[in-house]
C-alpha cells in the first residue's frame, strides 16, 4: 500500500508549504497550507491539557461549529503556547490572512471562521505573526495537488522528526472509489519535544459533521491515543479530519458502508501513529504492549498504557532484560482492579510468567527478542473481553540528552 | 538535630542483623530485625498496587489487627514479590521462626501473628525462605538498643541506596520525654530499583492503635507520599509504624499533646522522605515542587506530583534549562480544574512566567539556580487555599544506564 500522495491524495485537497523563518535563524519551509477547494465538514479531537495552546482554543471552537471549512495551516517552530492574549490574536490574524488570501483565490468570500490552525515548536515564546503573515501569500499561491506537495508540507511541520509522515487509504463503496489522505508530525522515540504530535486526515468522502466527528473519535482512541512517549500530553496535540464529500455518493449513518469508512479511518490513524511512534528508531525500540482478558476496553487501554508508559519496563527493553516482575507492578498500578494470580505475561511469543509468577523457561527466549528493535509484550489480566493495544518505545540515555538542552 | 539512635532510640527498642545471604552471592547483613521488649500498637501504610508482594499482605493484615505486635523483620536481597503461594508461605515459616525465637526470649508465648515483614530486592525470584531461617537465630541473639545497632539495622536493608537513612525527634509532653526514631531505604535519584520504599517507625508514645493510624496517615501523605521518582509505584512500598508506650504518660486524641505529636511524626517522615529523594545526589539533583493557591490540598498535591515526575521537567532541570512552558503544561495535564491565565511559576525564587506567560527577566537567575543542586520550584495556580509540596529528581542518563541493566 502506497503512501505516496499523501494528505492531497482525495479529490479537491491541495497542499502548499513556504518558509516564514517563524524559528529565529531557519530557512527551511516551516508552514504548510492543507486547502480543500470544495467546503469540507471539519472534524477534531483536541489535547485534553487543561493548558491549551491559542491555535487548539480556536480550532477546538471551529470543528465544533456548523460552518464548512476550507483548510488547515499548520506552522513549526514555534507552539503559540503559554503566550497569552497576544497568542489568541495572533491566531486570529492569521485566518484573518487566509481570508483574505483564499477568498481571492476562490473568487468568493470566505470567512476567518472556515481555517484551522496548528502549531508546534517551543512553547512560551511570543509568535512571530508578522513573519507568518509575510509568508502566507507564497504558501497559498503554491498550493498544488499531488505526492510532490503533500510530501513537501509533511516535512514542512517536522520539529525533532527525524522522517516526515504520510499515509493514504483507498476504499470502494458501491463501486465508487475514495480516498483519505494523511500527514503528521510527532517523534515517538527520542524527540519528544513537548511530545506533540499533529495530524490532518483529509477524504473526499461524503460525511455529516456528526458522523465525521464520531468516527474519528473512535479512531483517535485506538491509534494515537495509545501511544505513550512520556506520559506528557503536549498543549499542541490535535488530529483533525477534513471531508470535502468531492466523490460523491453517501455513507449513510449504520450503514454497511460507514463500517467499511470507520475500519479505514482506523487503519490510516494507526499507520500514522505506528510511524510517529516509530520514529528515531535508529536510536531506540518500539513497544508494542497488548492487554487481554480485561474487563473492558477501556480497562485494557488504561493497563496498556500503564505498562507502555512505566520507566521501569521502558528501561528493562533499553537494555534487553526481561524483566517481567516490572510489567506486572506496572499493571498492578494502572487503577484497575486485578487479580495478581491471573496475570500471563508473553514477550516476543514466550511466555515468561504465568498466574502472576515466573515461568524461567521461556526468558532466555524473550531475553532473544528483546535484542531486536520492535518488541511485542502480550499480557492477559483475565477473563474479560476488553483487549488494546500500547505503543511505546524505550527510554534510552538519548532521550535524556535531547530533552535536557531541548531550547538551547 | 542528631539522627543518632535510630529506630533504637525511643526506649524499649532493639534492632539485630544478620548476613542470610538472600541475594545469593553476597555476605553483608541483609536482615533487620527491629524488636520492642514490650507490646506495641501497630500502624501500617501499604503500596496501593495491585500487585502486591507477599509481605505486604500478611503486614497490612497484621497492622489492620488488634493485637499488639513485638518488632518487625525486614530484608533485602528478594522482594518476595509475584511469587505466588511459595511466596505467602515463605512468610508465615519467617514468622514462625520468629514467633518461636522471641518466645524463648520473653520466656513468654509471643504468636507468629506479633510480627510484621517487609522485604525488597528483586521481584519474580523465589524467596529463599531457608537461608532466611538459618539465620535468624543470629539477628534475634544480636539484639540491642543504642546507635550502633540501629545504624547496623538501616544498613542492612539498603539495596542501591548509597547511605542508611536514619532519623530521630525528641518531644516533652507535661514534663515527660518522648522520642520518635525511625530508619528507611530507597533511593530517590538515580537508583530506584523497583523503587520500593520502606520505613519504619518506632516510638515509646502511649498511642491507641486508630490513633496511630489516623497520625500515620497523615504524616505520610505529606511526605513519603510526596517523593515521586519515576511515577512506578512498588509491590513492596510499606511505611509502619510502632508505638509500645514504654514512656508513660497520655496522649488523648483531639488534645494539644497530639497536636504535638502529630508534628513531631510530619517532621520525622518528612526528614526520611528527603533522604530518600536525595539519596544519589552527587549524579543529580533534589527538586522540590511547592503548589500554591489550589482549590484544595489534594488537588495542590495531585499538580505538585505530576510535575515533580513531568520526565520533561525532570530533564530540563537535568540541563539547567529553566524551561518553565514544560512545568505549565505538567501542571495543565494533572487533570485538575485551572485556569491557564492564572499560572504562575518561580524557580529558585525567580519568576520566570506571571499569567500563563513569560517573564523573560527572570530567566537568567532561574537558569543559574538550575545549575545548583538543590532545585526549587514554586507554582502559584489560583487563589485558593491548597498548598502542597512535592520531592523529586531530575532525569539523568545514569538512571537510564542503572534500571536498563538492574537484573544482570
Amino acid at each position: 500500500m502506497t503512501r505516496r500522495g499523501g494528505v492531497t491524495a482525495p479529490r479537491g485537497f491541495h497542499a502548499g508549504t513556504a518558509a516564514a523563518g517563524i524559528k529565529p535563524g531557519t530557512t527551511r519551509d516551516d508552514l504548510a497550507f492543507v486547502f480543500s477547494e470544495f467546503p469540507a465538514v471539519a472534524a477534531g479531537v483536541f489535547t485534553t491539557n487543561r493548558v491549551k495552546a491559542a491555535p487548539v482554543v480556536w480550532s477546538a471552537r471551529v470543528a465544533a461549529g456548523r460552518r464548512p471549512v476550507h483548510g488547515v495551516l499548520l506552522n513549526s517552530g514555534n507552539a503559540n503556547a503559554c503566550t497569552g492574549t497576544d497568542g489568541a490574536q495572533a491566531v486570529r490574524k492569521t485566518v484573518r490572512g487566509l481570508s483574505v488570501l483564499v477568498s481571492e483565490l476562490l473568487e468568493a468570500p470566505v470567512g476567518a471562521e472556515s481555517f484551522l490552525v496548528c502549531s508546534t515548536g517551543v512553547i512560551g515564546v511570543p509568535f512571530p505573526v508578522e513573519r507568518l503573515l509575510v509568508a502566507l501569500p507564497r504558501a497559498v499561491a503554491g498550493l498544488a495537488a499531488g505526492p510532490a506537495a503533500a510530501a513537501r508540507a509533511a516535512r514542512a511541520i517536522m520539529t525533532t522528526d527525524t522522517r516526515p509522515k504520510e499515509a493514504v487509504r483507498r476504499l470502494t463503496i458501491g463501486g465508487r472509489a475514495y480516498t483519505i489522505g494523511g500527514l503528521a508530525k510527532g517523534s515517538g522515540m527520542i524527540h519528544p519535544n513537548m511530545a506533540t504530535m499533529l495530524a490532518v486526515l483529509s477524504t473526499d468522502l461524503p460525511l455529516a459533521a456528526s458522523q465525521a466527528r464520531r468516527l474519528l473519535r473512535g479512531a483517535v482512541s485506538d491509534s494515537f491515543n495509545m501511544i505513550t512517549v512520556d506520559g506528557d500530553t503536549s498543549t499542541n496535540d490535535c488530529v483533525l479530519l477534513l471531508a470535502n464529500g468531492a466523490a460523491g455518493g453517501r455513507v449513510p449513518p449504520g450503514s454497511r458502508a460507514e463500517v467499511a469508512v470507520a475500519a479505514a479511518l482506523n487503519e490510516i490513524s494507526l499507520d500514522l501513529a505506528r510511524q510517529v511512534a516509530a520514529d528515531g528508531e535508529g536510536a531506540g525500540k518500539l513497544m508494542t504492549v497488548t492487554v487481554r482478558g480485561a474487563r473492558t476496553t477501556g480497562e485494557a487501554r488504561t493497563v496498556a498504557r500503564t505498562v507502555a508508559s512505566s520507566l521501569l519496563v521502558k528501561t528493562a527493553v533499553h537494555g534487553g532484560d526481561p524483566n517481567w516482575g516490572r510489567v506486572l507492578a506496572a499493571a498492578g498500578r494502572a487503577g484497575v482492579p486485578l487479580d495478581p494470580a491471573r496475570l500471563d505475561l508473553a514477550i516476543g511469543g514466550h511466555v515468561v510468567a504465568r498466574g502472576g509468577a515466573a515461568r524461567p523457561a521461556g526468558e532466555s527466549a524473550a531475553a532473544r527478542h528483546l535484542r531486536g528493535t520492535r518488541i511485542r509484550m502480550e499480557l492477559t489480566v483475565g477473563g474479560g473481553p476488553g483487549t488494546a493495544t500500547a505503543l511505546g518505545t524505550d527510554l534510552s540515555a538519548a532521550y535524556v540528552a535531547i530533552n535536557a538542552d531541548y531550547r538551547s
